[in-house]
């Protein structure tokens, strides 16, 4: 007796770690927080909705000393883009699926706060968790912070979910 | 196999309607969201921690033309905020029970925001959710904004839940 699944978007991203081309620590962090914290056992009760946004300039950073000299070296670099944007969102997948929780995944490009406040319109979870790093007012300012943005824009519910301590590498920065 | 039931925290308050004794709108809101898209039918899973903040001059604004005339006239009237919100957690508690939701409440004094927090602190529920009245930049100038203070203070993460525009009153102040 309890109708539709509540609908529960996450904003995933990728890990600025060089090197480590996985979900980042925040986005595992919210994500490991909405299994055990809302989900719980009531697994069919939920639907998973997972978002990635890619920003083509950060994408493409390891490319600073790459020469293109086609069409071709263009597409081979959209297509790598699209290849890790998939290895992120199969990692949420994957896990989803062990324990058995219905989930959608998909990749937009873009800013990712627009474009997240922008696919909260259009396809209106029941709220929208995203993770953040939990930096200080001085670190933030050059870090951006889409997750105070959506608390403000984000047409539904927001709850940000930060990283504990522990979590966190050497440079808060990093995530 | 749950493991400790999720503990939600919810800051409630009663309505601004005068002659209406009851919890605010975006307070029952909150509340009904909680129940229907957190708890759902895994009633075992959670436990709701029931808030009221009592503020001493708000709660007193009808006695504006009352005469004190002994101390226990102020017997008297701490014995009716009492009453009043004991009402008010009342309404909370009843409704949970009916479902079989495990729940707690209890009653401070002093400045909402300030004491959520500090409650927050003390009490480490594994989320919070405050209900607010959605009012324009302009109006929320003159009410003060416990949500947006806790989402930006309380040491968990935040959920703040909306009245849609059809349960706002007349005056969008009022709640």
């Amino acid at each position: 007796m309890e109708g539709d699944p509540t609908r529960i978007m996450l904003a995933v991203n990728e890990s600025t770690i060089k090197g480590y081309p996985h979900a980042s620590i925040s986005s595992r962090k919210a994500f490991e927080w909405t299994l055990q914290k809302i989900v719980r056992s009531n697994t069919s009760g939920f639907k998973l909705l997972f978002l990635h946004v890619q920003v083509p300039d950060e994408d493409g950073f390891d490319d600073m000393d790459s020469v293109y000299a086609s069409p071709e070296d263009f597409k081979n670099l959209r297509n790598r883009d699209r290849a890790k944007g998939l290895h992120l969102l199969e990692f949420f997948v994957e896990r989803c699926h062990a324990i058995g929780v219905g989930c959608e995944a998909w990749i937009k490009k873009g800013d990712p706060k627009e474009v997240i406040c922008r696919e909260v319109k259009r396809v209106q979870p029941d709220f929208l968790v995203v993770g953040c790093r939990g930096l200080g007012p001085f670190q933030r300012v050059f870090v951006g912070t889409v997750s105070e943005f959506c608390v403000k824009h984000a047409e539904c519910p927001v709850i940000t979910i930060k990283r504990s301590a522990e979590e966190s590498p050497q440079d808060p920065v990093d995530d």
